[in-house]
Protein backbone atom coordinates (compact mmCIF):
# COMPACT_ATOMS: atom_id res chain seq x y z
CA UNK A 1 0.00 0.00 0.00
CA UNK A 2 1.44 3.05 -1.19
CA UNK A 3 0.43 6.60 0.63
CA UNK A 4 -0.16 9.57 -1.53
CA UNK A 5 0.85 13.03 0.04
CA UNK A 6 -0.99 15.81 -1.29
CA UNK A 7 1.10 19.07 -0.82
CA UNK A 8 -0.54 22.16 0.29
CA UNK A 9 -1.05 24.43 -2.76
CA UNK A 10 0.84 27.78 -2.53
CA UNK A 11 -1.07 29.23 -5.07
CA UNK A 12 -4.74 29.33 -5.04
CA UNK A 13 -7.17 31.84 -8.09
CA UNK A 14 -3.51 33.06 -8.73
CA UNK A 15 -3.13 34.62 -5.60
CA UNK A 16 -0.06 33.35 -3.26
CA UNK A 17 -0.98 31.80 -0.13
CA UNK A 18 1.34 31.15 1.86
CA UNK A 19 2.43 35.07 1.72
CA UNK A 20 -1.39 36.05 1.56
CA UNK A 21 -1.61 34.48 5.33
CA UNK A 22 1.75 35.97 6.34
CA UNK A 23 -0.08 39.47 5.16
CA UNK A 24 -3.03 38.66 7.07
CA UNK A 25 -1.55 37.99 10.33
CA UNK A 26 0.83 40.39 10.20
CA UNK A 27 -2.25 43.09 9.14
CA UNK A 28 -4.19 41.75 11.97
CA UNK A 29 -1.26 41.60 14.51
CA UNK A 30 -0.81 45.69 13.62
CA UNK A 31 -3.50 47.16 12.05
CA UNK A 32 -1.16 50.06 10.90
CA UNK A 33 0.18 48.14 8.52
CA UNK A 34 -2.97 47.98 6.89
CA UNK A 35 -3.39 51.83 6.94
CA UNK A 36 -3.37 53.13 2.40
CA UNK A 37 -3.35 56.24 1.15
CA UNK A 38 -4.21 55.69 -2.21
CA UNK A 39 -4.16 59.01 -5.05
CA UNK A 40 -4.59 59.83 -8.37
CA UNK A 41 -4.10 63.42 -10.12
CA UNK A 42 -6.61 64.77 -12.85
CA UNK A 43 -6.18 67.41 -15.31
CA UNK A 44 -8.62 69.35 -17.68
CA UNK A 45 -7.67 68.48 -21.16
CA UNK A 46 -10.62 71.15 -22.51
CA UNK A 47 -14.17 70.84 -23.27
CA UNK A 48 -15.10 67.32 -21.29
CA UNK A 49 -12.96 65.80 -21.60
CA UNK A 50 -9.84 64.95 -18.51
CA UNK A 51 -6.47 63.05 -17.51
CA UNK A 52 -5.60 61.67 -14.85
CA UNK A 53 -3.10 60.02 -13.97
CA UNK A 54 -1.60 57.21 -11.21
CA UNK A 55 1.69 56.62 -10.07
CA UNK A 56 2.03 55.93 -6.55
CA UNK A 57 0.46 55.43 -2.98
CA UNK A 58 0.79 55.15 1.01
CA UNK A 59 1.17 52.07 2.40
CA UNK A 60 1.60 51.61 6.15
CA UNK A 61 2.91 55.28 5.95
CA UNK A 62 5.44 54.72 3.17
CA UNK A 63 5.12 56.63 -0.21
CA UNK A 64 5.45 53.67 -3.10
CA UNK A 65 5.68 53.76 -6.57
CA UNK A 66 3.38 51.86 -9.01
CA UNK A 67 5.82 49.84 -11.43
CA UNK A 68 4.45 52.38 -14.18
CA UNK A 69 2.31 55.84 -14.13
CA UNK A 70 -1.44 54.61 -15.23
CA UNK A 71 -3.59 57.05 -17.30
CA UNK A 72 -7.07 57.07 -17.32
CA UNK A 73 -8.60 59.74 -19.90
CA UNK A 74 -12.68 60.62 -19.64
CA UNK A 75 -15.04 62.61 -22.01
CA UNK A 76 -18.40 62.20 -22.67
CA UNK A 77 -20.32 61.03 -25.69
CA UNK A 78 -21.57 63.56 -28.53
CA UNK A 79 -25.35 63.35 -27.33
CA UNK A 80 -23.93 65.34 -23.79
CA UNK A 81 -21.93 67.66 -26.16
CA UNK A 82 -18.68 65.68 -25.72
CA UNK A 83 -15.92 64.32 -28.73
CA UNK A 84 -17.00 60.54 -27.15
CA UNK A 85 -12.93 59.67 -27.56
CA UNK A 86 -13.11 58.37 -24.09
CA UNK A 87 -14.91 55.93 -21.19
CA UNK A 88 -17.33 58.93 -18.27
CA UNK A 89 -16.18 59.35 -14.81
CA UNK A 90 -19.30 57.71 -13.99
CA UNK A 91 -19.26 54.83 -15.80
CA UNK A 92 -15.98 54.50 -15.08
CA UNK A 93 -16.61 54.71 -11.12
CA UNK A 94 -19.48 51.78 -12.17
CA UNK A 95 -16.55 49.63 -13.49
CA UNK A 96 -14.43 50.36 -10.28
CA UNK A 97 -17.39 49.29 -7.95
CA UNK A 98 -17.88 45.72 -9.86
CA UNK A 99 -13.21 45.70 -10.26
CA UNK A 100 -13.56 46.13 -6.79
CA UNK A 101 -16.08 43.62 -5.30
CA UNK A 102 -14.70 40.47 -8.01
CA UNK A 103 -11.00 40.91 -6.41
CA UNK A 104 -12.23 41.93 -3.17
CA UNK A 105 -14.15 38.29 -2.94
CA UNK A 106 -11.89 36.79 -5.10
CA UNK A 107 -8.97 37.18 -2.81
CA UNK A 108 -10.95 36.53 0.41
CA UNK A 109 -11.62 33.42 -1.54
CA UNK A 110 -7.99 32.43 -1.77
CA UNK A 111 -7.63 32.90 2.05
CA UNK A 112 -10.48 30.44 3.15
CA UNK A 113 -9.61 28.10 0.58
CA UNK A 114 -12.29 28.59 -2.01
CA UNK A 115 -11.51 28.04 -5.33
CA UNK A 116 -12.76 30.71 -7.89
CA UNK A 117 -12.96 29.54 -12.11
CA UNK A 118 -14.59 32.43 -13.44
CA UNK A 119 -16.35 35.76 -12.71
CA UNK A 120 -18.23 37.58 -14.95
CA UNK A 121 -20.31 40.72 -13.69
CA UNK A 122 -22.79 43.66 -15.23
CA UNK A 123 -23.02 46.98 -13.66
CA UNK A 124 -25.98 49.33 -14.56
CA UNK A 125 -26.43 53.23 -12.57
CA UNK A 126 -29.42 55.38 -13.46
CA UNK A 127 -29.39 58.73 -13.19
CA UNK A 128 -31.06 62.23 -14.28
CA UNK A 129 -28.94 64.92 -15.86
CA UNK A 130 -31.63 67.66 -14.67
CA UNK A 131 -29.74 67.31 -11.04
CA UNK A 132 -25.73 67.36 -12.19
CA UNK A 133 -27.31 70.75 -14.48
CA UNK A 134 -28.96 72.50 -11.88
CA UNK A 135 -32.08 72.64 -13.67
CA UNK A 136 -34.06 70.94 -10.86
CA UNK A 137 -32.84 70.73 -7.10
CA UNK A 138 -35.33 68.13 -6.66
CA UNK A 139 -33.47 65.88 -8.87
CA UNK A 140 -30.48 63.91 -6.94
CA UNK A 141 -27.23 64.57 -9.04
CA UNK A 142 -25.89 61.68 -8.63
CA UNK A 143 -27.01 57.83 -9.53
CA UNK A 144 -31.11 57.05 -8.00
CA UNK A 145 -30.06 53.71 -7.95
CA UNK A 146 -26.95 51.00 -9.13
CA UNK A 147 -27.78 47.21 -10.02
CA UNK A 148 -25.34 44.67 -10.46
CA UNK A 149 -25.08 40.99 -11.77
CA UNK A 150 -22.22 37.97 -10.97
CA UNK A 151 -22.11 34.84 -12.27
CA UNK A 152 -19.62 33.08 -10.87
CA UNK A 153 -17.95 29.52 -11.28
CA UNK A 154 -16.57 28.56 -7.87
CA UNK A 155 -16.34 25.93 -4.79
CA UNK A 156 -18.80 28.28 -2.28
CA UNK A 157 -23.17 29.03 -2.26
CA UNK A 158 -23.94 32.07 -3.37
CA UNK A 159 -24.59 33.05 0.45
CA UNK A 160 -20.79 32.72 0.97
CA UNK A 161 -20.11 34.48 -2.20
CA UNK A 162 -22.23 37.63 -1.51
CA UNK A 163 -20.92 37.94 1.71
CA UNK A 164 -17.45 38.13 0.32
CA UNK A 165 -18.43 40.63 -2.83
CA UNK A 166 -20.41 42.68 0.71
CA UNK A 167 -16.59 43.11 1.70
CA UNK A 168 -15.63 45.34 -1.07
CA UNK A 169 -13.98 48.93 -0.15
CA UNK A 170 -16.16 50.59 -2.94
CA UNK A 171 -19.67 48.99 -2.42
CA UNK A 172 -19.02 50.35 1.28
CA UNK A 173 -18.52 53.64 -0.44
CA UNK A 174 -21.19 53.60 -2.57
CA UNK A 175 -23.85 52.15 -0.77
CA UNK A 176 -22.57 54.29 2.59
CA UNK A 177 -20.91 56.91 1.72
CA UNK A 178 -17.73 58.93 2.75
CA UNK A 179 -16.77 62.62 4.14
CA UNK A 180 -15.22 64.44 1.00
CA UNK A 181 -13.26 67.59 1.99
CA UNK A 182 -12.29 69.77 -0.98
CA UNK A 183 -10.78 72.96 -1.53
CA UNK A 184 -10.29 75.52 -4.18
CA UNK A 185 -7.24 77.33 -4.90
CA UNK A 186 -6.95 80.18 -7.26
CA UNK A 187 -3.97 79.48 -10.11
CA UNK B 1 -18.52 106.50 -35.23
CA UNK B 2 -18.28 103.10 -35.60
CA UNK B 3 -20.39 100.25 -33.89
CA UNK B 4 -18.63 96.98 -33.10
CA UNK B 5 -20.27 94.33 -32.63
CA UNK B 6 -19.38 91.13 -30.49
CA UNK B 7 -20.85 88.36 -31.64
CA UNK B 8 -22.08 85.52 -28.93
CA UNK B 9 -19.12 82.87 -29.17
CA UNK B 10 -20.62 79.52 -29.75
CA UNK B 11 -18.32 77.71 -28.37
CA UNK B 12 -17.12 78.59 -24.38
CA UNK B 13 -13.99 76.20 -22.47
CA UNK B 14 -14.69 73.82 -25.50
CA UNK B 15 -18.36 72.98 -25.85
CA UNK B 16 -20.66 74.40 -27.93
CA UNK B 17 -22.86 77.23 -26.08
CA UNK B 18 -25.67 77.37 -29.01
CA UNK B 19 -26.25 73.23 -28.77
CA UNK B 20 -25.35 73.33 -24.82
CA UNK B 21 -28.97 75.85 -24.29
CA UNK B 22 -30.90 74.04 -26.73
CA UNK B 23 -30.14 70.61 -24.87
CA UNK B 24 -30.38 72.66 -21.15
CA UNK B 25 -33.97 73.56 -22.61
CA UNK B 26 -35.23 70.59 -23.49
CA UNK B 27 -34.41 68.73 -20.58
CA UNK B 28 -35.97 71.96 -18.26
CA UNK B 29 -39.01 71.44 -20.36
CA UNK B 30 -38.99 67.65 -20.47
CA UNK B 31 -37.10 65.87 -17.68
CA UNK B 32 -37.68 62.21 -18.89
CA UNK B 33 -35.00 63.60 -22.29
CA UNK B 34 -32.31 63.67 -18.97
CA UNK B 35 -32.82 59.77 -17.97
CA UNK B 36 -29.32 58.39 -18.76
CA UNK B 37 -28.89 54.49 -17.94
CA UNK B 38 -24.57 54.01 -17.63
CA UNK B 39 -22.86 50.34 -17.57
CA UNK B 40 -19.95 48.69 -17.59
CA UNK B 41 -19.64 44.46 -18.02
CA UNK B 42 -16.24 43.24 -15.87
CA UNK B 43 -14.17 40.23 -15.82
CA UNK B 44 -11.83 38.39 -13.73
CA UNK B 45 -9.10 37.84 -15.43
CA UNK B 46 -6.88 35.72 -12.81
CA UNK B 47 -5.05 36.63 -9.52
CA UNK B 48 -5.72 40.54 -8.67
CA UNK B 49 -6.41 41.28 -11.86
CA UNK B 50 -9.94 42.27 -14.15
CA UNK B 51 -10.76 43.90 -17.67
CA UNK B 52 -14.19 45.82 -18.17
CA UNK B 53 -15.34 47.18 -21.16
CA UNK B 54 -17.67 49.93 -21.55
CA UNK B 55 -19.61 50.32 -24.92
CA UNK B 56 -23.14 51.42 -24.57
CA UNK B 57 -25.13 53.32 -22.51
CA UNK B 58 -29.35 54.30 -22.40
CA UNK B 59 -29.92 57.80 -23.09
CA UNK B 60 -33.78 59.16 -23.04
CA UNK B 61 -34.56 55.62 -22.73
CA UNK B 62 -32.86 54.80 -26.14
CA UNK B 63 -29.65 52.34 -26.45
CA UNK B 64 -26.50 54.19 -27.56
CA UNK B 65 -23.04 53.08 -28.85
CA UNK B 66 -19.68 54.31 -28.12
CA UNK B 67 -17.76 55.63 -30.85
CA UNK B 68 -15.30 52.64 -29.76
CA UNK B 69 -15.47 49.82 -27.05
CA UNK B 70 -13.73 51.54 -23.55
CA UNK B 71 -11.69 49.01 -22.02
CA UNK B 72 -10.06 49.68 -18.08
CA UNK B 73 -7.73 46.95 -16.46
CA UNK B 74 -7.37 46.96 -12.84
CA UNK B 75 -4.80 45.06 -10.58
CA UNK B 76 -3.43 45.39 -7.29
CA UNK B 77 0.33 46.05 -6.34
CA UNK B 78 2.70 43.46 -5.40
CA UNK B 79 2.66 44.42 -1.64
CA UNK B 80 -1.09 43.27 -1.94
CA UNK B 81 -0.12 40.47 -3.49
CA UNK B 82 -1.43 41.22 -7.01
CA UNK B 83 1.20 42.12 -10.14
CA UNK B 84 0.65 45.74 -10.70
CA UNK B 85 -0.26 46.02 -14.13
CA UNK B 86 -2.91 48.31 -13.46
CA UNK B 87 -3.73 50.87 -11.02
CA UNK B 88 -6.24 49.50 -8.48
CA UNK B 89 -10.19 49.81 -8.42
CA UNK B 90 -10.24 52.08 -5.65
CA UNK B 91 -7.32 54.29 -7.54
CA UNK B 92 -9.75 54.48 -10.42
CA UNK B 93 -12.76 55.43 -8.45
CA UNK B 94 -11.38 58.17 -6.61
CA UNK B 95 -9.78 59.71 -10.56
CA UNK B 96 -13.68 58.96 -11.42
CA UNK B 97 -14.80 61.27 -8.73
CA UNK B 98 -12.13 64.33 -9.74
CA UNK B 99 -12.69 63.47 -13.28
CA UNK B 100 -16.38 64.03 -12.47
CA UNK B 101 -16.19 67.46 -10.17
CA UNK B 102 -13.75 68.47 -13.11
CA UNK B 103 -16.17 68.53 -16.18
CA UNK B 104 -19.51 68.91 -14.26
CA UNK B 105 -17.82 72.66 -13.00
CA UNK B 106 -16.64 73.59 -16.80
CA UNK B 107 -19.89 72.06 -18.35
CA UNK B 108 -21.81 74.53 -15.99
CA UNK B 109 -19.34 76.72 -16.06
CA UNK B 110 -20.10 77.02 -19.89
CA UNK B 111 -23.82 77.44 -19.22
CA UNK B 112 -22.98 80.60 -17.33
CA UNK B 113 -21.12 82.47 -19.30
CA UNK B 114 -17.76 81.64 -17.18
CA UNK B 115 -14.27 81.12 -19.06
CA UNK B 116 -12.32 78.66 -17.44
CA UNK B 117 -8.58 78.39 -18.62
CA UNK B 118 -7.13 75.36 -16.64
CA UNK B 119 -8.33 73.41 -13.63
CA UNK B 120 -5.72 70.71 -12.15
CA UNK B 121 -6.65 68.38 -9.36
CA UNK B 122 -5.27 65.92 -6.51
CA UNK B 123 -7.30 63.26 -5.08
CA UNK B 124 -6.66 61.18 -2.21
CA UNK B 125 -8.53 58.45 -0.07
CA UNK B 126 -7.72 57.01 3.09
CA UNK B 127 -8.33 53.44 3.72
CA UNK B 128 -7.43 50.29 6.47
CA UNK B 129 -7.14 47.37 4.89
CA UNK B 130 -8.12 44.96 8.09
CA UNK B 131 -12.00 46.00 7.35
CA UNK B 132 -12.03 44.75 3.81
CA UNK B 133 -10.23 41.22 4.49
CA UNK B 134 -12.44 40.77 7.21
CA UNK B 135 -9.92 40.75 9.84
CA UNK B 136 -11.86 43.38 12.13
CA UNK B 137 -15.42 44.49 11.68
CA UNK B 138 -14.94 47.38 13.68
CA UNK B 139 -12.88 48.84 10.62
CA UNK B 140 -14.66 50.03 7.91
CA UNK B 141 -14.14 48.30 4.26
CA UNK B 142 -14.52 51.46 2.07
CA UNK B 143 -12.20 54.96 2.22
CA UNK B 144 -12.89 56.50 6.02
CA UNK B 145 -11.90 60.01 4.53
CA UNK B 146 -11.64 61.73 0.83
CA UNK B 147 -9.94 65.22 -0.08
CA UNK B 148 -9.58 66.83 -3.12
CA UNK B 149 -7.71 69.88 -4.10
CA UNK B 150 -8.61 71.94 -6.95
CA UNK B 151 -6.46 74.81 -8.59
CA UNK B 152 -8.49 76.52 -11.24
CA UNK B 153 -8.30 79.26 -13.28
CA UNK B 154 -11.52 80.73 -14.05
CA UNK B 155 -13.29 83.66 -14.68
CA UNK B 156 -15.60 83.21 -11.20
CA UNK B 157 -14.92 83.59 -7.57
CA UNK B 158 -13.56 80.46 -5.43
CA UNK B 159 -17.18 80.18 -4.01
CA UNK B 160 -18.98 80.07 -7.02
CA UNK B 161 -16.79 77.56 -8.51
CA UNK B 162 -17.27 75.40 -5.12
CA UNK B 163 -21.00 75.52 -5.93
CA UNK B 164 -20.37 74.52 -9.65
CA UNK B 165 -18.37 71.30 -8.44
CA UNK B 166 -20.67 70.10 -5.65
CA UNK B 167 -23.06 69.66 -8.93
CA UNK B 168 -20.85 66.73 -9.59
CA UNK B 169 -22.89 62.95 -9.97
CA UNK B 170 -19.92 61.33 -8.04
CA UNK B 171 -19.38 64.03 -5.49
CA UNK B 172 -23.04 63.01 -4.58
CA UNK B 173 -22.27 59.36 -4.88
CA UNK B 174 -19.33 59.54 -2.40
CA UNK B 175 -20.74 61.56 -0.02
CA UNK B 176 -24.97 60.65 0.49
CA UNK B 177 -24.30 56.67 -0.92
CA UNK B 178 -26.81 55.32 -3.24
CA UNK B 179 -29.17 51.99 -3.29
CA UNK B 180 -26.96 49.41 -4.34
CA UNK B 181 -28.59 45.81 -5.45
CA UNK B 182 -26.89 42.87 -6.45
CA UNK B 183 -27.70 39.12 -7.30
CA UNK B 184 -25.13 36.42 -7.92
CA UNK B 185 -26.04 33.71 -10.36
CA UNK B 186 -24.00 30.52 -10.37
CA UNK B 187 -22.07 29.33 -13.51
Amino acid sequence: MTTTTHPIPTTRNGIDCTRQAQTLEAIAGNHALGDVRFRATNHWRGGTRTGSCIDGYASAGTDMKHQNSFTIDSDLPEGFLGTDRASTPTEQALQALAACMTTTMVYNCAARGIEVRSVEAEVEGNLNASGFLLLDDRVRKGFSQVRLRFTIDADATNDELRHLLQASPMLDVFTHGVPVDFVVAAD
